[in-house]
């Protein structure tokens, strides 16, 4: 019997225990779901026979060795910064491991010792980071191995709401943490190059400096900038490439929209606001706005932003409340946390509506003294509430690697991101079987 | 004979020499100058008899302790982090110490220390902070004893170019330290309150926000805020004040082009350039504005920033040479540096050329029914090269505050800063002997 110990069993969790648990009886295998919260981690076992739930704190060394110990894979679902204790523990004790998170330098350094104790240990594993290496590798190796010289590569994903829900102004709702969204973008200076020069965005411009980007049968999306495509060079062994940016998508109109909210300060998390009892959130917008006594709270971001009255903008800023007098009832928070509780009320997911996560690749090339142009996009829906896109797409790479690994597949020991023809060739199959497919298709080569 | 130990020698240093050294003979003082460059300090010294130059390395203890435990009074000019063991060692040794510096709060923290030991601890006693706080404290105890209830209280200062040798289309040189103010506001979202509604302002908004003062004889300036007006609330003993707001002082016209830089990215100290050997300014300029073959970076920018082609602005920005293909001939540097380096070949006083100091306050307030209002007002220029506007205002207000703990006019024990009638009374008097004085004007009130 081989043993699987995922460790923390959040909402995202859902689809890795699923996919375990429909195999498990096939590939004699074992899940030990472990969380700091008992009760949720019993609720995911769901008295399954072949599920145990366990509850220890991740950082009591005894406990968590004792875990590890008892294990052959671990799959930790943890907070990033949580994730190099249980890596040593997986490493000295020759157990192989997998996380969803960016890999840390902390993460690389390990590199040599994994290697040593022939010991697997694959990061950025879930959908972005994850399936977005997959799926681009397949396409530049193929390209490289017909003897393309790389031109151009631009990436995207967007966490959306699915076509069927999507019935607000904004045409978005949180599909995943709200806090990470409130504020995407604020980490420092976007980096990328543009035939071959180097480009800067400070964050204040980022939401103006978008991209439109059509994908058959789902219509238009709007892409804003991640904040560093400049180390996917290195990542991706495209060291000389002229063009390389990788992104975010919105619907349309998003962008221009949230820019107010980033324009008047409103996603700042450095510092308290001195919030008043019975504040609201017309008085919540007057803070980052001039004083006049004479203009209403509307004029005065009219003037100050150059909004007209009548334009979607408007519209899209009048529906989400913020013109009105209702109670903030924070005590203490910052702007964006203030902002993140007025969004809540108006952008959460129904229990009944669906999620959807949208991918895109452009890849632009030189083949036989032919400029040339492949896209690849994959858009897939959430199922329920609980196998969301969001939870299907993080989870299943995640599940579908573990059992690559556990039947040889996959067996390249070391600290790695999944980039390998090895991982991706299985598992880009495995996952067209879940309905997580790209369609490529060339196009006619256009540059900048 | 009374010591005098000065801990750093530089720039600004000059005009507390010169007073100390013009009134040593008549005192019976000593003055040592201690600085890590011993030729600086012996220059400095100049050979006169009551004057020495030493040099020590400040975080060495045993040297530090010495040369403390020789003087009566310390005056620290040293960087702001580098107070605290110097202030330990004077209240164990039971020496009085000065510092032009922001309280920190570790300084405040040695008050009970430094009041058991009957040490006089004075920081922000330079311009500003130092001059504000005496000439602001001056008018409102002023009011406060007449029985005025304090409505508003605004207050500027400026580092200038002399009216004399104003002569750029900025109407700024660097008249102190060129990386502060390329900085500058740069440090987290500005903070004040404006008839009882907090504000806050997002730095990339900051130089958008300003407010235009007129000066009898030396015209008009524009304010943009300063960080934390808040606090002085608590300092000035304005509680409940519904109106405070601290800011900067620059020519008009200044902050909107100087938002250019903002806006762009250009003022970004976090993160390194990929600088390639070769780029020119106009290169750095096109890293911050979007890709494109057939426009030029003067176009690009003006389309971005919605910049007239005939405008002062884009006139003042050309002035610069940032359109140039001027080599930038840095390896390594933030955005923040390039621009500085930029600047400064351009805005660097001449060796024959003045600076100014201009310092404005506005004080509202309520008195037998009535709403009243006093503008407080000096403009003060530099002497020369040495005794700069910004030397003299540093440097004299800590010679003063030394020359009346000598002679034992200013006796009250404790850390603290400039703000009582026993330090403001007597040192603006003598102030105004070197031309530092305040124009009090009453003038209509005028809120918000």
């Amino acid at each position: 019997m081989q043993k699987i110990l995922l460790i923390g069993a959040g909402r995202s969790t859902n689809s890795f225990i699923e996919y375990i648990k429909s195999k498990s009886e096939a590939n004699d295998w074992f899940l030990t779901i472990a969380d700091q919260d008992f009760e949720l981690a019993q609720r995911k076992a769901s008295g399954h026979p072949r599920m145990e739930a366990v509850s220890f704190d991740v950082r009591d060394e005894i406990n968590r060795v004792n875990a590890i110990s008892k294990a052959d894979i671990v799959v930790s679902m943890l907070p990033a910064h949580m994730h190099i204790p249980v890596a040593t523990d997986c490493i000295a004790l020759g157990k192989h491991m997998l996380t969803a998170s960016y890999i840390s330098d902390e993460m690389k350094a390990l590199d040599e010792r994994a290697k040593e104790a022939g010991v697997i240990l694959i990061n950025e594993i879930g959908v972005d980071p994850g399936i977005d290496h997959l799926s681009a590798m397949k396409v530049l190796d193929e390209i490289r191995e017909a003897g393309g010289e790389m031109l151009l590569f631009e990436s995207f994903t967007g966490g959306l709401v699915a076509p069927e829900h999507d019935n607000n102004p904004w045409n978005y709702k949180f599909t995943w943490n709200p806090r990470n969204v409130v504020l995407a973008g604020s980490g420092g200076a976007v980096k990328f190059i543009q035939e071959g020069k180097y480009k800067y965005i400070p964050y204040h411009q980022l939401f103006r400096r978008t991209e439109l980007i059509s994908i058959d049968g789902f219509g238009k999306f709007e892409g804003y900038a991640n904040r560093d495509s400049l180390k996917y060079r290195e990542v991706y062994g495209l060291k000389e490439i002229p063009t390389i940016y990788r992104g975010t998508f919105r619907r349309p109109g998003f962008c221009r929209a949230w820019d107010v909210f980033v324009k008047l300060g409103m996603t700042d998390d450095s510092y308290q606001l001195e919030l008043e009892p019975g504040m609201t959130y017309r008085d919540f917008i007057n803070l980052f706005l001039a004083y006049n006594p004479n203009d209403s709270v509307e004029l005065k971001l009219m003037h100050y932003l150059n909004i007209p009255q009548d334009s979607e903008l408007m519209e899209k800023l009048t529906w989400l409340g913020i013109f009105e007098d209702t109670p903030i009832e924070l005590e203490k928070a910052s702007p964006a946390q203030v902002l993140q509780k007025i969004l809540e009320a108006k952008w959460t997911l129904g229990p009944e509506e669906k999620d959807m996560i949208v991918m895109f690749h452009k890849f632009g090339y030189r083949l036989n003294g032919e400029n040339r142009m492949i896209e690849s996009s994959m858009v897939t829906l959430g199922k329920n509430q609980n196998e969301t896109a969001m939870a299907r797409t993080v989870g299943l790479p995640l599940a579908i690697a573990t059992s690559h690994i556990l039947n040889g597949n996959i067996s390249t020991p070391g600290v790695q991101i999944p980039i390998s023809k090895e991982i991706y060739m299985p598992m880009l199959a495995e996952l067209a079987e879940y309905g997580i497919s790209f369609k490529e298709k060339e196009v006619p080569y256009k540059g900048y």
